[in-house]
């Protein structure tokens, strides 16, 4: 079976896990205390362009964004998300169970529009009611989306300067940012992302961790007492080590753009096959993730050799199918496929 | 600098980092549905003599208290726990922030007493007002307790009767179960603990992996849908492989039994040579960690050596120190730590 | 100044005042067990020819709201409710504030439809990472809906088979029942909405009542200890006697239905009067509430002598303004409404 | 049947009610915008000597504790109140359903002591673990207690201190007020408090309203939103007139402090009663809850004629009994009570 399921069914890049295993032995501090957290978090820093950031470390997306977007609302505040978000969809209510509302908002391939964005605030404002409703206190955005698609910097620029108009922290769920970054397709850098977000997160799992999530708050401006509310959200690692090694090792020599830039080569080639293949695509996706639609038939046929996620169904024929290449996919995984088509 | 700090200031016993190793470019199913994972729960099953029991992975102590005690509660019920129990004292807040309140009742040395419980659920029921107050919705104790103390058999037994005479679900907090089991003075063994308790941990962060703790419900009673709840805890993790291999290589070969057996066997003869030393315990201690009373002299002595933890004041001029033994706590550290006393 | 703003504008129905003149100097039992609260929970089993019903009175509408979904909900399942639900919209996120998400099913004029819910339903069940969402946990009507809109027999009666199909509480919002109840263009009794709903509120605030809901849960299928949960939920009304006594009224020689039937004659005087005058509707309702069109001029010149509320804009030059009858609408408020337009 | 139950046994104060009928039909926003809330939010800051207070009005006790205490609190802060306080023991943990832990004090007679509050905070921030703990975000007294006693000026005045110190808001619950107002033994006045308190509530319930509590932020410092936060608690009563203009009379011609007066003189009557018959008492309460200890022949003979509320077990042949009166207690009803003594 070769696998193009996600980018998180192998387990760490070889050099992480070379960090991990010449470290074992050293007795450090726990919750983050340690000189890898210090370490990652300068390298961080520096990798942003963002000398101030509060970088934090969390173990996995969901419980990022929760705890985030919980520390960050006030009680009778709300996300404004896109509805396909991961936040609004695909986390089990993990924000309303923090007691906010994620609040809906259209999308296009995943994404929010800066003017539908600002028609929403606008008309919030507007309503004569609006005092019986929930606030809109943050924006959530994530890049890649959900469907790998990518703000431009245009885009992001125009969605950052609605969020300062009317003072609301402005937060990217970066869960494949390593991916986005590397993209052929982006104009956005990281610094560019540091400057225009209140907060990202760069991920770790899904970009060649074993697991962890680096927060980053870039304005000096994480919560009070982050920690605390890392702890009562069941997000503090003890041994907050493994964290911190991980992501020194990430941001050591470029590691995070190479595994970024590794799983687009792959997912270019890729794309390129089906295309040439005469197979067509959901979406024009810019990175890891490739949207493929496959004749039922076919995608049975393949399922016996090949491990990938069934999306959703296109017409009564076909399906929408997911590929994802990742820092361990191999030229040997994509002649494989190509056999296979 | 030599470190008795804690339980969690290494990294993995080598063991476990050897089966990360080995089977890190296997693509596995996310989210806890590995081989691996599978192959963990059927070891701890075994080793509970507890065919029928649900096993699940989480990833840290609070997050794992936190989740299973509001999945098993209903919204108006809370838990009964000793009032220096971890989910008392020292989460932050966490079981309050799903909602409930944490029923603080006496204790001695970090254990509640069985008539104890039984008086204060008895008074809870003749209170002519008790429909305006939280009911008791389940019972926590941990084992080892934060103090390093055990119950017996006995004691065990009688608060399980307790509890199933008021039908409520016993939980017990074994985040540092492996030195608790392998203590020379307990008599309660892993399938006791299975037959006595409805839910109940087994710590895997301090007692030698990265992270993860193995919740089992021990008569097939997990909550309806408990992945989703573990979801919205922010607690499932993507990599599940991560758990599933650890836990799979802590219960090969009775390795998470040697693991507290070492940290046991190095903390009874730190314990021995404090007490050659004529030095005084602030309770006797049957684990891994060991309470030392130091003239605050001393300590300040010892801390330009010697990592250790402050634990309260004794008296003006000393104080409790807490020394913890771990798997890789070594006869040289003792001998050092011996030549500086 | 003539008013058209809402239904709570005015104070409490002479005879249900005149009642809590009697009975004040009465000393009764607080918290709902004094012997008007039983009289009237005898009186509303009857109306509802639901003999096992248990009935619990609420002060407020949006209390009452995310009292009894909380209180139905497991922690893990949401309530679906139209987009234009007034738990969707304009209760503050009262429901997410107790962890719950409110899952927004497309509505017409206010309405969900059987299908359309039986298709969400159907496409969350087939969605394979459902496990990683918030699974519908119940379903969550109002009627009249919030555009004064009512459902029919046989639609009440579709949703109520997908939702025992689904196993799912169906919760209808009775804030307006009373309305709903005597329009001139329905077909269900309250028998009816009894026998089809597992529990509803007969609203008594806009009906009326000073103040008070009464939920009825129609197969004696009040959740446990319902009592302590409105406590926790603040809705516990210390003198519980302000809410028995006047439902009690409401509930004697058929006083409800009395003032249901004035202001649904009322508001069929206004509409007629509307119409004759050349006036269009934003949307025909049957109940107490009219949308009406005016051109912003008129509305601004209507605002001088009337209260009224504004809706929503329509096109550049016109709003739709909603009239609403009460208890205490007179023939008087009508002819002067009349002159003016 | 005479009742001293308590003091919401009888409905609304006969100026009160009378208020209620005057403006019956009188159409009015909702909401609390109307002109009687405004009348009494001038007359309440009048009566405090608080022009800059923001003065809001909720519905009952529970309710009002934990809105407020909820919105003033950040998420991982709790609240600090007495081991007996109102807030820690008969809400149905309310407090912690909104996400906050109660941080319990040890008391004496109800009453936190300053130095007993001063030594926890200290020990709080003592502590190198208080990171991991609930940082205390606000202290909660009951003013009078639940077992009737009051603080004297001095010592709210060092609590205050306490509190200024460490930034704390101090909150009081005034359900009785108005009795700890009236007590012959008080040296607090209304101004005092609001001086002191940084928000406290007049409680209407328990002192001649049908219900209602004043919440006076003292220092115009409501929460942002609140009456949004208001709303979300389910607090909001649409027909906001109900709560404006019994606050209205109650401070209108010092009809609250007439009322309070009243009881305290029956109160003292009874108190005067009992002793001369050689009965004993609890605790010497100041105010309208008497707490006498009668034995249990004597409870159950009593309890034929007489509503009392039963508090605690005094001995195996003994109980604690508590008398309440109101302003609906009679020269009569003392009469006959002494007749059965």
């Amino acid at each position: 079976m070769i696998s193009f399921e996600s980018d998180y069914t192998t387990g760490a890049h070889p050099k992480v896990l070379q960090r991990l295993i010449e470290t074992n032995l050293e007795p450090l501090n726990g919750y983050g205390a340690d000189p890898y957290c210090e370490s990652a978090r300068r390298k961080i820093r520096e990798a942003c362009e963002c000398p101030d950031a509060d970088v934090h470390f969390l173990v996995g997306g969901t419980q990022t964004n929760s705890t985030v977007i919980a520390a960050l609302l006030r009680d009778y505040e709300g996300v404004a998300a896109a509805k396909t978000g991961h936040v609004s969809l695909h986390e089990a209510g993990a924000v309303e169970y923090t007691g906010h509302k994620v609040l809906e908002i259209p999308q296009e391939n995943g994404k929010i529009q800066a003017d539908v964005l600002a028609d929403y605030l606008a008309a919030f404002y507007a309503d004569e009611a609006h005092e019986h409703m929930v606030f809109p206190g943050m924006v959530y955005i994530s890049h890649p989306t959900e469907y790998g698609t990518l703000y431009s910097k245009a885009e992001l620029t125009a969605i950052a300067e609605i969020c300062r108009k009317y003072e609301l922290p402005l937060f990217l769920d970066g869960a494949r940012l390593g991916y986005g970054l590397m993209s052929r397709q982006t104009d956005l850098t990281l610094p560019d992302i540091a400057r225009l977000c209140d907060v990202f997160y760069i991920g770790g799992t899904k970009v060649g961790a074993l697991c962890g999530e680096a927060v980053v708050f870039t304005k000096k401006n994480a919560p009070r007492h982050f920690m605390t509310i890392t702890k009562q959200h069941g997000a503090l690692l003890a041994k907050g080590r493994l964290l911190g090694i991980q992501f020194d090792a990430l941001f050591t020599d470029g590691l995070y753009f190479e595994i970024g830039r590794h799983a687009i080569d792959m997912a270019e080639k890729l794309k390129r096959m089906f295309a040439e293949k005469g197979y067509e695509f959901f979406m024009d996706s810019p990175t890891n993730q490739q949207f493929v639609i496959l004749s039922n038939e076919k995608y049975e046929e393949l399922k016996r050799s090949v491990v990938m996620t069934w999306w959703e169904p296109y017409g009564d024929d076909a399906s929408v199918v997911r590929f994802a290449a990742s820092w361990s996919t191999t030229e040997e995984d994509l002649a494989a496929l190509e056999k296979l088509l």
